[in-house]
């Protein structure tokens, strides 16, 4: 059997991340988050605190840019951090079924025949709630930082691929998780999993 | 129990008519298509084939809107046509439970308290296909059909309302018609509503 590959976009604050971990549970592959980062730092001998720091966000400092050593191929670091990133996800999704989160594993994986790409959406209130209860962040300033994530990684998904994110054509499904609730989200991308891959 | 109102807006070509047509038989529903310009015709008393020729597209030409008679309260025609239309989607949604085609319905009934919204795309060769073999369109001019298609009805959702076709934010859940194929995609939305209403 092919391996049942699903990349997960989120929205910050739509309970993508929680969406994830559970769908990779409930159909017994791997998990790849912050796990991914660990695979790539392997892979390519770039310390993981370098992934973890320029984790889905551009680096937009014009200093930090020219300050930047080049790495591998004579690219800038950054650069070197994303390719990095791609080609640690094509190496396990070409070994093992799994959930990969966000890092543009659509784009990375846009060549294998059968993959599964999701987009998990929120309404914008429900996503500072979140913001506030599940990630602590300020009352205050909860609107401004998820709106802030939110450029981020759109700026770093429109930069490094040839596609605008969060577009329902870069994906099977796109879903607004407060729809079904989480556990329900994850029941019903389970049955289309199975459905997909029957 | 409340009604169970579904609006479905899709791609051209992307089988979303017909996606729709066999939901609403699988609920058991009224299924709204050409027949929502016949309510639209019934209660503003203008004539069903003004709503026909001006179906889900703008008039772009600027001697047209000038020649135009004015409506009912003193707006342009195809705005007359417009509201009219949204009159109806709201009657219809609040007297039974039914699937609605396009037509803005998804923004017709913002205020409504619990509306499911679906957006059906496909990818671009699927549709084009789809073009030629179900709509009869020349195999020389599909590519260019579907995409002036896409665009007339873009054009009209981001005139009229204030909000951008096509993005997820806007449905609860869009879907790839092509992932499980026509009856593949009405069953999981089946279950996705009855989930969604219970």
């Amino acid at each position: 059997m092919a391996n049942r590959v699903i990349t997960i976009t989120r929205q910050y604050g739509s309970g993508g991340r929680e969406v994830g971990q559970k769908l990779a549970d409930a159909l017994g592959v791997e998990f790849y988050d912050n796990k991914l980062l660990e695979v790539a730092a392997g892979n390519s001998g770039i310390h993981k605190s370098h992934f973890e720091e320029n984790d889905e966000k551009r680096s937009n400092s014009f200093l930090y840019l020219l300050s930047t050593t080049y790495g591998q191929g004579g690219v800038p670091f950054d650069d070197a951090l994303f390719f990095a990133q791609l080609e640690a996800i094509r190496k396990i999704a070409s070994e093992e079924s799994c959930v990969i989160m966000g890092r543009c594993a659509d784009y990375a994986l846009r060549d294998f025949s059968k993959v599964l790409n999701v987009f998990v959406s929120a309404p914008f209130d429900i996503r500072v709630k979140r913001a506030i209860e599940v990630y602590d962040i300020a009352e205050k300033h909860a609107a401004d930082y998820v709106k802030r994530i939110d450029k981020q990684r759109t700026s770093y998904y429109n930069y490094y691929t040839d596609k605008r994110w969060g577009q329902p054509q870069n994906y099977q499904i796109c879903v607004d998780s407060s729809a079904l609730g989480i556990d329900g989200t994850v029941a019903m991308l389970k049955q289309f999993t199975d459905e997909f891959y029957k």
